[in-house]
Order: structure tokens, then C-alpha cells, then sequence
């Protein structure tokens, strides 16, 4: 790895603590990032704040081209046919794109990830050949055309046709209603080519299913094609540099060939054809297989929440407010227990949710790599996916206003980036799935885990099987949850004689917080069922509680990987400091839900009226360590931007 | 009240029970609020999206100047000498501003609520005569030159001098080091020629304090007078039509009688004299006129959330999301359980706060009336103004952004308006006093409160006097509060017998939740205090404590509005949603600090596991009144201006 004097992490200082941290949470991938933050061109890589939604626009295609000319856009993205792209460095070059600029993130994600892995995944050999160098090379810039006006999150439901007329060999793709335009299209109100037009494929008067056709949108100078109609959605609340806009198509015709057809195509006789006979078990593996997305764009706003927080932390500890005894110039910041309580949570959160992350990266790079995977290990990918995306991406929103508020007056202001940050990441929660849906989503796959298990009991005969070993076999497969397990079982026999940081302490609370609350859910999910009536309503009523089954899932999910990181940590010192900043985390979650552990007699009152003053502890504990904590988030300090950090 | 065809509410219609709750929230002040409504020219009333720093500022000032000529703007400044303004006239104008565009309300109240108002409560007649008429046509735009860089909150540690020249019977106002930079100021980038300059009076070598002095910033063409540099804040995460700047003096002499000299001034020998002659009783005294800003941003801020809750309610009174059984064409997105519980608590709030508002505006409107009113109505108007401010700020935050997710994509393109309104508040939690800071005012006006109640108890020596005693002395004064008392003593005999929606069993809670952190405080202050070693540390780590001392005082005060508020409304069906509406205000706050409640013996396990179900059912009662609720906010519908509840 050569450093360049060009790059501005060239001569990037860091503590050894720091240093180490870094190592330790960058984990499996520690190399790969070292080189991205040390080869990134991160000059200019922040939008100038004033620049209007067209200059914005600009600003962030020709970055993107420039990035994307220095090795950074198109990673993960193959340029021959039949290859699958290196899912691993997309997933990294993404989270590095996301340490700067948000915009031109979801731009490379829109044009190489949506786009690109549409025809990539969707499409055959003939889709590859003909259309993946353009996306490479970002000659042929393009959308990706799934979302409704009147269908935001139920895919399912799309309304747009995809219709084979046999007369002329092509498909007519139509909008029959107004809620059928296509909404929220990144590159569709300008930069668009073509787009990957997600809709209702009907073959002979039979339908078959949502599918994906390729539609050119524009010529080559930029004057849209005949039928389809482009709408601006024009100023948003951020990302002004992508150029979201609505598609209608009446009666567009484009060849056969350009149906995707890896999962369901027209023969030459004009017949459908689908290697996967069942439609849902079709619909499920189309829609899986663009897991990606909400992969990089939970790391994404992952990484904005680090931004964020480098800022905040980092003019906490230069900036001074109110003499105090002893303290005649004034206290800085962050030695306030207040200030302290509002940014070191959300600090050891961050590593949390990184451990996380970098488990949803192996998970993904194992079943999109060369290897083949089970179906299972989609599914639970998949699953992982949406409440890590969930997770972070409301965390992210969480801690860069927390970050603002930090900074008082400062923190408005646009020239000390958070601001920019707020609003870009506030969209992270409603894209590439609805936060509520996915957890929805979670939880539907935790019960449906825990169904199956309860069957295999039943039909291996074990009807005395415990709960315990159900919960087992949902939720311990991982090498992370059998730790996980393993120390919540020191904790078990008598959970209050441990010590609030004891971790297998931690991991029992996780572990009962999730296990109950599912089978509970599922005992009024069965009571549910049989009550007949509205059906609905009765599903409905559970809805918050499957919010937080899936909610304590993911929260247990993250405890294990962060188990995990500290395992393979082997710099002692730096151990001490993320088992430090494990049990705050930790502590923090059990915290939030105490009333929780309370009802469910896990906890003594006794105990539980003592967690706050233990988080004050740990805080005060970290408090020495805040820098090297920044720094191992690893995003160097002069890519930060912020004026408030310079003088 | 006459409506002309131009009012876009001539034609309101709203259903009878929104008509009712709209009288009975806005209360006392309903009659001059619907004046309000129906004449304020509310076309145009809304910026345009995609305006820049520049635009934004030119429409702001445009439309303000408007509003003025409309008699909309100057509400609250007299033009006259010894004028005081109608302060209950200012409270209201400012919050019909904030129905609409927050740049314009902020705008305003820089010019008439912060420098007019300087000059009319720290200024004598001449100071009025001079330059009242100026600022109420807005002839003489003005700035509130309080904050410095380098001293955010801390009004005391001002380094700016004004210092007294006897040679030339003038003063010379001056910024000795960089942290001394007047910063964040409305109307110093661009609009201001005159600016209200906080900072330490020194008369013959001697310092008297912080006092306030005007200084010309600019000539009639805008050229920046000589020893007057300014700066421009530029972009911001919005509020982008007010001109913020930072202001930097280098000697300006002014002639004395600059010196706005109520409290404090310079004899023709060149003396210091004021008539209160405790200089910490002057600066909180000089602060304290200064209250109607508190009361105003806290207002405004309100506005705000009611707005975003208005359009995320009627848009989910509309939007249908997947099919379910008996819904073929879809679900509405307020019929989801999930759906409900994200905005219809935050409805319940908007009342609450509504509630306390009335009051605050109405105990404003009598201390700075013409009656005389105590020193101690100052001082419970300057808590209660901070208090709500911080509370009612905060809220808004979160009710925008809840708004904004309720509404999916959609809520994030501006031109649905929630992305403005959420940029706009934002640094609502920070200006006119930094939210957490304001809330240990709070806590800090309660501990004195209960110290004085316990000595007054000494002194007449009742030693057996019961921590109940003492509670009602500190927080019963008001007959709202002695109602809500009244209430809290029907429960406490058998609380746990009580329903879960018996307003004594809510009023029970919110006292005990305030009594005992307050009474616990205390217990750990005193400990602090005697503890020795480093004092700071030992408050320090009680911060945690008093920010949650601070917000169950504050929520029992607004619980006890919201009851008073009900007992006035004399529509039975109104009354009865109010009831409801109050209980699910009552039981969300209860169920957020449930594990206080738990661990503090104060609910039964039993109790607190079925409070979630309560607000589930909660939500479902007030489900039919759900546009009820909303028009009753107050903000009519033609107001709302988002794209997405036009067609």
C-alpha cells in the first residue's frame, strides 16, 4: 500500500489507541479499508452547501464520473458477461463513498448497484454483453424503476404491464393508471438512458408476475423517447444531487430480448418459461437477489452517524463553555456528564452496529460469492439485511441530529456539514424499504423460523422440549450467537448476583428480552388466527408488538457481532476499551427497555434503578479514550469538512 | 369579523366537532385567534422551494414588510414612549406567523420581539421616541447582539466592552479577542443598520455588568460603518431568509445616551447609577424582560409540529397501502395500528402543549401588563417560559420527523413542505436559550422553591411537616394545579384500583414522578455540596437527574393545563374527545418513564405490562375524531400547502 503526498490521509496521526481501534473495527475487511482511506481522491469530495438542485445535479454526476474513472464508482459491478461482480468490494467501496458525500453515494448506488445489479442479477448473458460496459463505464446511465405512486412499499401490487405481443416479438410496457407512474426514480428527471422497469409480465392473456424489462428513456442527446413521460420531483429535503423524478410509459414497445429473464422469460414461441415454478417462491427470489441495496445502504447511513459523531466529539473536546471550580477557563464540552450521556452511547452504538455490518458483508460475500449457498442462508441474509438497514439507518438519523444539537448554533450551520448530513440520511429510513416494513419483515421470518422448529419437535416426538431449546435452534446457528449463548448461560443460574457489566449478564437480557417477546407474539399470532372475525384487525393490533420483537432481535443480532469483534481483537489495551464501550452499549439497550425486563420480572427494581448511574460510569470510563474511539470509526479527520474543526 | 373573499379561509369548512375542539384549544384567546386566521393574508404566505440564500432573503424581507403593512408584523412593539406593547397581541401575531413560513416569524421577531424589544424594556423614553417608530415600519432594521462565539449560553462571561469615555461623554464598544465575535446574529449579514449590543459596562475603570448598548452597523446605503465588521453565516440547515452574521467592533464609539440605561445607567457627572443595586439582581432582571422571546419561540415552535402533524394526518386520511380482507382497495394508512401509534400521540401532545401555552401566554400577558405583578410572578413566568420552550422545541423536532416518515418518499419531497418545516425548527432546540441549559433553570427555580418551602416550615417549626406538605407549598400555586392536586388525592388512597385512564391515577403519577426525583435532588445536592473535593464533579454527575426533574415538572404543569383546559370547554362531545385526547397524553408520557414508576414502587408490573394495550385502544377511540383533531389544531387546510393533500 503506497501512500501518495496527494492524499490528505498521507500524513494522517493517529493514537495508538486509536490506531488500534480502527484495526479492531474494521475487522475482517481492516485491509481493504486501510487502502480505500489511503487511495480515496477526497479532495473536493464534499458538495459546496450553497449549490442549487440543478449545480448540485452537476456537481454530482461529474464527481461520480471522476470517482468512478479513479477505480471508486462501478466497483462490484462486472463489465463481461456471466460474472457477478465482487459483492465485497462494493459493499466497501459504498461505505467509503458514504464517509463524504451522500449524494454521490446514492448516485454510484442508483447507476452501479440498482441499475447496474438489475440487468446484472436479473439478466443473461445477452443483457450482460450488451448493457454492463455502458454501466461501467457510466456511458449508459440508468434507473432502476420499481416503486409506484400508489404503491410505495407493497411491490407485490405494482400496477405497471409488461405485455409480449406475439404479433411483432415485443413487449409493451404501459402505465394504466396514474398511481402506476413510477415515483422517486434516482437519475430518471434528468441523467437517465434507460431504465430496469419493474411490472406485471403478461404473456397470452396470462399474468405471471411482477418482472423486470429494459426501456429506453432517452436518446443520445437527452430528448425523452416517444410514450414515456419524465416527471421532476425537483427540490427535496437533500441528496439535491440526485435528480429523483416519476416515469409513465404508454404503450412503450421495446424487443423481447430486453424482458431480464434469469428468472422468467418468452420462448421463441412466445411462451413463458421460468426455471422457478412456483410464482412467490419466484417473486421472493427476484426480489432477494437485490439484497445489496439495503446491505450498502445500511452501511451507509452507518457510516453518516460516524461523520457525525467525529464531528461533534471532536469539537467537544476543543470546545469550552462555563468557568467552573477549578476550571477557569471554562469546561470543555465534553467532560460535561450531560454532554458526555448525549454523544457516548451513540459512539459505542456506532461500534456496535459495525460488528454488525461487517457480519452482513461476510454473510453476503459467502452467498453472492463463487461458492453456492444454501436458500436458507439467502433467506436469513436477507432477513439480516432489512433490520440491519432498519437499525442503523433510524440510528443514523438519531445521532446526526444529536450531533447538531451538540454543537448548538454551530452545528446549523451548513459550513460544519451536519446539516447536509441531517437531511441526506433523513431519506435512509423510508428507501430501499420502509424501516417499519422491514421490521415487519424481521419478525415474520422469526416466526416462521420458530413454526418450523416447533414442527421438527413435534415430529422428531420431543413434545417436552422447552422453550429454551426452541429458542436455540431459532436463533444460535451463527459461531457469534453460540458465544452469545455461551455467556448468557454462565449468567442464567443466577442472574442477579452478576454485575451490570457483566457480558454474560448482557447476553441473557438480550437473549430473554427476544426469546419471550417472539413467543409471545406467536401465541397471539395463534390466537389471532383462531378468533375469526376482522383478520385483520387482529394482525393489526399486534403491530407494535412486532415492531419490537423485531427490535430485540436485531438488538441481540448486534450484541453478538460486537462479542465477536472484541474476541479477535488482539491488542489487549484496545480490548479493554471496546469491552468498555460493549457493556455501554449494551447497558444503554437494556436501559431503554427496562420497564420491558421490569414486567417480565428479568430484572430487580433494585437493579434497574442502578443502570443509569453505572452508564454514567462507563461514560466517565471512555470519557479519556473519546479521541482514539473517533478515530478508530475511521473516517480520517480531514475528510470531515467541518469549519469548526479547522482553526 | 368580517371574512372578504380573498381570505382562503373564508370558505373553511370544518366538521362540528373540529369547530368545537378548535374553540376549545385555542381557549381563552379563541376569539382572537380566529380574527387572526380569517385576516392574515395567507396567499403567498409560503416560500418557494428552491429559492437560494440570497432569494431566500430578499422573499423574507419582501414579505415581511408585507405582513407589517398588513398589520401583521410590529404586533407587540409600541411606537410610542413608555409604550409597552401588547405583549399578549405579540404572542399571537408570532404564533399566526408560524403557522406558515418560519423564516418570515423568525424575521420578525428579531426585529420587533428582540431588538424592538430591547429597546423598549432596557430603554427609557428617549430611546423610545427615537427609535420605536423606526422599527415598527421597519425604516430601522435592527439586530440582538447578545451571543458571542465564544460564550454561547453563558450571557455572563460576555467579553465584548462598552466602556465610558468621560473626555467625550461617549462609550466605546469593543470585541477584545476573537471569542468576543457576535455570533449567530439575525439581520447582521445584510438587513440590519443598527444592532442592541450586549456586554460589560465599564465606568471609571470599574465593571458594572452586562448592559446594552445601540450601535450603527450601516449608512441608509449599507455600507458597514468604520470599527464594524461583519460577517455572513451563509447557508444553514434552513431558516435560509434570515440574514445571520457574526458582528465584530474594533472601539465604536457611540454617543452615551446609546446606552439603554432602564436598569443601569451613566449620570451627566459620569457616574454609574441603577436603581437595583445587586448586580446579580440586575443581570437577571435585564434577562428577564426579555422572557416574551421564550414564550414566543416555544409557541412557534408548536405551530410548526401542528403543521407537519396536520399534513401527515390528512395524508394518511387518504393514502391506502396494501390490500387486506374486506379492504380490497387497500388499507388506509391511518387504520394501521402501527400508523396510529406514530401520529395520534403526537396529536394528544400538540393539545397538551396547546393547553399549557394558553397559560403561559396568559401569566406573560398579565406580568407584563399594565396591573403590577410580584417578583415572583417574574420569576415563575421566566421558569415556565423556559421550561415550555425546551419542551415544546423538542417536540416539534420530533413530531416533524415522525410527520416526515408517516409520509414515506413523499414527506421528503419540499414540495410537501415537511422538509422545510424540518430544517426550519431544528435550531429551535438551541436559540433563545439552548434547550438542556434552559432546563436546568428549571430544575434550579424548583430546588429554591423547595429550599425556601422547607425553611419557611423550620421557621414556624413544623418539623413533622410530610414531604407531601412540602410538595404542594413548591407546585401547587396555581388553580390548575390545585385541581390537578384535587385529583391526584382521589387516586392515592387506592391507586391501584383505579382504571387505567382515571385522570386522578394520571395526576397521581405526574406528581409523585415530580415530587420524588425533586425531593431526591435535593437528598443528592445536599450530599454534593457537602461531599467537598471537586465541587464541579459532584453537580456534574447529578446533571442526568436534574434534566429529569425538570421534564416531570414541566409535564405535570402541562397536565394540569390540559385538565383546566377540558373543565372550560362546555361542548359535551368535544369535552368527551378532549378526554380521551388527554388520557392518551397522560398514559404516553407514563408509559415512556414506566421503569421510573416500576422501580420507584409507584405501579404495579401487572399495571405497567397492559399500559401499551390502553394506548393501543386509545388510539382506536380517538381514530374516527382523527380530523376532528386536526382541524382543532388550528391550521386550516388551505394553509398547508403540501403538494400531496391537493389533488
Amino acid at each position: 500500500m503506497t501512500l501518495t503526498d496527494q492524499s490528505p490521509i498521507a500524513h494522517e496521526r493517529l493514537t495508538t489507541m486509536g490506531a488500534a481501534l480502527r484495526v479492531a473495527l474494521d475487522g475482517p475487511y481492516a485491509a481493504q479499508r486501510a487502502v480505500a482511506r489511503a487511495t480515496f481522491p477526497a479532495e473536493g469530495a464534499l458538495r459546496p452547501v450553497d449549490l442549487d438542485v440543478e449545480a448540485s445535479r452537476d456537481w454530482t454526476l461529474a464527481r461520480l464520473q471522476e470517482l468512478q474513472a479513479a477505480g471508486f464508482g462501478s466497483a462490484g459491478v462486472p463489465d463481461r458477461a456471466g460474472g457477478h461482480g465482487d459483492p465485497l468490494e462494493a459493499a466497501l467501496t459504498f461505505e467509503t463513498l458514504a464517509a463524504c458525500d451522500l449524494s454521490v453515494t446514492i448516485k454510484s448506488g442508483v447507476q452501479f448497484g440498482l441499475f447496474g445489479g438489475a440487468i446484472m442479477n436479473l439478466g443473461t448473458d445477452w443483457h450482460h454483453d450488451a448493457f454492463l460496459p455502458g454501466v461501467t463505464t457510466m456511458e449508459l446511465l440508468g434507473c432502476f424503476a420499481m416503486t409506484e405512486l400508489g404503491h410505495g412499499s407493497d411491490v407485490a401490487s405494482l400496477e405497471t404491464t409488461i405485455t409480449y405481443l406475439p404479433e411483432t416479438d415485443e413487449l409493451e410496457v404501459h402505465s394504466p393508471t396514474p398511481g402506476a407512474t413510477k415515483a422517486y426514480i434516482g437519475n430518471a428527471a434528468r441523467d437517465g438512458r434507460m431504465a430496469a422497469v419493474f411490472g406485471q409480465l403478461v404473456v397470452d392473456g396470462e399474468r405471471h408476475g411482477v418482472h423486470t424489462v429494459l426501456v429506453p428513456l432517452r436518446d443520445e442527446r437527452g430528448a425523452t423517447l416517444p410514450g414515456v413521460t419524465v416527471g421532476d420531483h425537483g427540490h427535496k429535503g437533500g441528496l439535491l444531487g440526485i435528480d429523483n423524478g416519476t416515469l409513465r410509459f404508454d404503450r412503450v414497445r421495446v424487443p423481447r430480448r430486453m424482458l431480464l429473464d434469469k428468472y422468467g422469460g418468452i420462448t421463441d414461441e412466445g411462451a413463458y418459461t421460468s426455471p422457478i415454478a412456483d410464482p412467490g417462491r419466484r417473486f421472493f427470489t427476484m426480489l432477494g437477489t437485490l439484497v445489496r441495496g439495503r446491505v450498502c445502504v445500511g452501511g451507509g447511513g452507518a457510516m453518516a452517524a460516524r461523520r457525525a459523531l467525529s464531528i461533534a466529539t471532536r469539537h467537544a473536546l476543543r470546545r469550552r463553555q462555563f468557568a467552573a471550580p477549578g476550571r477557569p477557563d471554562g469546561v470543555l464540552l465534553l467532560d460535561y456528564v450531560v454532554h458526555q450521556r448525549r454523544l457516548l452511547p451513540l459512539l459505542a452504538r456506532s461500534y456496535a452496529f459495525g460488528a454488525a455490518q461487517n457480519q452482513l458483508i461476510e454473510a453476503m460475500a459467502h452467498v453472492q460469492g463463487e461458492d453456492p449457498s444454501t436458500e436458507r442462508e439467502q433467506r436469513e441474509l436477507e432477513t439480516f439485511a432489512a433490520g440491519l438497514k432498519s437499525m442503523q439507518t433510524w440510528f443514523a438519523n438519531t445521532a446526526v441530529q444529536a450531533a447538531r444539537e451538540a454543537c448548538g448554533g454551530a452545528g446549523y450551520l451548513s459550513e460544519n456539514e451536519l446539516t447536509a448530513l441531517r437531511g441526506d440520511v433523513d431519506i435512509f429510513a423510508t428507501f430501499e424499504g420502509d424501516n417499519t416494513v422491514l421490521m415487519q419483515l424481521v419478525a415474520k421470518a422469526l416466526l416462521t423460523d420458530y413454526k418450523q422448529a416447533w414442527s421438527a419437535l413435534d415430529r422428531t416426538g420431543v413434545v417436552q422440549a422447552t422453550t429454551r431449546a426452541v429458542g436455540g435452534m431459532v436463533m444460535e446457528r451463527t459461531s457469534a450467537g453460540l458465544m452469545l449463548e455461551r455467556l448468557a448461560a454462565t449468567a442464567r443460574r443466577r442472574p442477579d448476583e452478576t454485575t451490570l457489566v457483566d457480558r454474560g449478564w448482557h447476553a441473557l437480557m438480550f437473549e430473554e428480552r427476544e426469546r419471550h417477546s417472539l413467543e409471545s407474539l406467536a401465541r397471539r399470532m395463534r390466537s389471532a388466527a383462531k378468533s375469526g372475525g376482522d383478520g385483520f384487525e387482529a394482525f393489526n393490533r399486534l403491530g407494535p408488538h412486532v415492531q419490537f420483537v423485531a427490535r430485540a432481535h436485531m438488538e441481540r443480532v448486534t450484541l453478538a457481532a460486537f462479542v465477536a469483534l472484541i474476541d479477535a481483537c488482539e491488542d489487549p489495551e484496545a480490548r479493554a476499551v471496546l469491552e468498555t464501550t460493549c457493556s455501554l452499549y449494551a447497558l444503554s439497550s437494556i436501559a431503554e427497555d427496562r420497564a420491558w425486563f421490569l414486567e417480565h420480572s428479568r430484572m430487580t427494581t433494585a437493579r434497574s434503578k442502578v443502570i443509569g448511574d453505572q452508564i454514567d460510569a462507563l461514560c466517565r470510563e471512555l470519557r479519556p479514550h473519546a479521541l482514539a474511539l473517533v478515530e478508530g470509526l475511521g473516517i480520517p479527520e480531514a475528510w470531515l469538512g467541518a469549519a469548526i474543526l479547522r482553526d
